[in-house]
């Protein structure tokens, strides 16, 4: 019953009763209801240093990264967080805090990062060339993936110390900036 | 140029170079990316009541909900839980703080709500059949919409007098109970 499917073909209409525009395949009337994605991801500390991972893959493949990935459907944000370290780093860790929640309308991402203790020596699983455990000055500013890696870094520092705080938004004037 | 589209049927498939299955349309081919959506919401005092808003629509139509809906693309989710209390509400506010992150694996849903400060008198929009501020023991606990309302209210209620805290996840047990 194999059958070459239609190309997907999507225009931008206004559905029946709604009030904004959205994708609506030309094909077979399918309404694409595009939302924000969540990526979970973690700030994983052992012995005052932080676990980075080098990317293999695209986009920013050979830059450095925190374990953060696009959470799934019938996980928690912290199980999504925890699994993403797992899958980049077979690392096992205990979550502590919520850290920050990033908006990045331009991409249509919402960012949501933990503070976790890292309970193993961590190794590159597939998504990695390599991973590394960096103090504090041995982070590479300049070879860092994406900017909201070097924000939750250092929301990371701002609150090393604090078992309680108030988590941080974008920083300011990014939440403009990105768009 | 008009064309009835083909009906939308869909199957549980595993694309190439994917580890699980996927929602694939039969027709078009189209892969659909089902990823967990981001309700935002408010917990808006003013003057030591909070805003409530009695629900116009289905699903529980007639019961008492904290403004919060789905987060749209092109805007933070600052940007969203304020544009949901406008529209449930005719809400004026200023975000404080964010209050709690919960994940509700079982419907696919993270909801993220926000401490408010309410600047106007609100009133009932399309969504609302009627607005109240109250106090704390004038709650109608019976006849909250949804589990998540009364988790954010509790909450909102240890943390009122404090300015910084660490922002709830889902209350003890019902990161289990709600899948």
């Amino acid at each position: 019953m194999s059958q070459t499917p239609t190309p997907v073909s999507f225009a931008q209409q206004i559905p029946d009763g709604e009030d904004r525009e959205r994708r609506v395949c030309q094909t077979c009337g399918f309404i694409d209801y595009v939302n924000p994605r969540i990526v979970a991801g973690v700030v994983a500390h052992r012995d005052g240093r932080i676990l980075l991972c080098r990317r293999a893959i695209e986009p920013r493949k050979g830059y450095w990264t925190l374990p953060a990935g696009f959470m799934e459907l019938g996980e928690s944000v912290e199980e999504g967080a925890a699994r993403e370290a797992r899958e980049e780093a077979n690392a096992e860790l205990t979550l502590e805090t919520l850290l920050a929640v990033y908006s990045i309308p331009r991409i249509g991402q919402v960012q949501i990062f933990y503070r976790a203790a890292l309970l193993n020596a961590p190794s590159p699983g597939p998504e990695s060339t390599d991973v590394m455990m960096v103090t504090w000055d041995e982070i590479p500013w300049k070879d860092l993936a994406f900017p909201s890696v070097k924000w939750a870094l250092e929301h990371y520092r701002e609150t090393a110390d604090r078992a309680a705080f108030a988590p941080f938004g974008n920083p300011a004037g990014t939440d403009r900036l990105t768009r």
